[in-house]
């Protein structure tokens, strides 16, 4: 059986690569951070995802690792909490607070030393999948295509057995509106209710306390068109709505 | 004043590189890793060795961070209680067992972050100081000059702010003698007391409960080999001696 790691957030991207992996037909091992994010109801949702899809026979292995202690002094409006999250479009500049510095190289060096644990544990070739798409790329550098690039050549020369890890990358030239039409096309096949995976998540920056996402930071604003897009009605709930 | 960020283990090169940054008057930031080493000995010493930098009027901040829960289920002998940690020279084929996939990338991703945030809030240039040597090559590819380099390009195009984010690496084309020399000068200069210091740093990748070195693995004889060099008697002690 093919054999994945994924970096999972709760938010769309990676409820939609992990819909995508399942559909696949791979065995999946997933890992969820907790940095500190203020929006950590995106790891109470996944949870909430996982048990569902235990629930129809989808066994995703899931690790919840706790980066909080480790990355609290990290300046950013996610964790900080003397510094607000901004409203406005997605890649304007004054989202630039929202950016962690070097959080993805952070999250990738510790997938990939997990996923080489377990190609070597169990000697099987393992896929990184990620959600990397072709937006988020204006303000948030380490979500670009030649970062990764760069970071992964770095990986493969720091480590025996390198050659047994690739990269699984199906959105690489895709927007969000692909992304949740996949996820669509992938909960068809899985048969698994949309509605509830997607409830199920969280994309909003700046969630209130009782989870409700706030309709005006650039995630959310992404997220609204996405589902526009799509024809379909985004199952979260709004402050206001 | 010159800023520096260092990632310190409590062994012999971090210990000699932190030694270098106070003698060249560098303000500076330590973090420490618990990846649920089994020679976790090697941070208790740390501590102490911090506690005696500070009553001799050298401020380090210390942060030890703790990744045992992430890095737990890693494949190493140095981690994992059901694999014996090997004896032998170091560069030796069976001294594989102790490498940690990505370690380093993960520890020099955080330590990354960590310095642009503090290069960030304080709108100041920070040194990245690490203790790479031409020694550890043979079986730790992740110890390896053009592994840095590559690293330290990802990091670059993938984070705002990089400009101010240097490499302080004055050890690159040493190896461990020339460490232990360099430590010793920086004792004198410092007015600090090289066996003292060195009495509160580890080595040994298989410690006894009670601290004791075994004298046996491949890191204890790269040690004994550069006191011997030195001409000074290691002031840690080793089982049986």
């Amino acid at each position: 059986m093919k054999r994945a790691v994924i970096s999972v957030s709760g938010g769309m991207d990676s409820t939609g690569l992990l819909l995508n992996l399942l559909r696949e037909g791979y065995k999946v091992d997933a890992i969820s951070f907790n940095y500190g994010q203020k929006h950590s109801v995106e790891i109470e949702r996944l949870n909430k995802n996982i048990d569902y899809l235990k629930s129809n026979g989808y066994n995703v292995e899931l690790k919840n690792l706790d980066l909080s202690q480790v990355m609290k002094s990290f300046n950013s409006s996610l964790i900080d909490e003397s510094l607000d999250v901004p409203s406005g479009v997605y890649d304007s500049e004054n989202m630039k607070s929202t950016v962690v510095p070097n959080r993805n190289a952070i999250f990738s060096a510790i997938t990939y030393g997990y996923a080489l644990s377990i190609s070597t544990k169990e000697n099987c070739n393992v896929d990184i999948a990620l959600g990397v798409h072709s937006g988020d790329h204006t303000i948030y550098p380490d979500c670009r295509e030649d970062f990764f690039t760069a970071l992964n050549y770095a990986f493969k020369i720091g480590n025996w057995g390198s050659e047994k890890v690739g990269y699984y990358l199906p959105y690489m030239k895709e927007n969000k509106f692909f992304i949740l039409k996949d996820a669509k096309i992938s909960c068809e096949k899985l048969n698994l209710d949309f509605t509830t995976v997607f409830k199920n998540t969280n994309t909003c920056y700046n969630p209130s306390k009782d989870g409700k996402s706030c309709g005006k930071c650039g995630s959310c604003n992404e997220r609204l068109e996405a589902f526009l897009f799509l024809g379909e009605k985004d199952p979260v709930e709004y402050l206001g709505v």
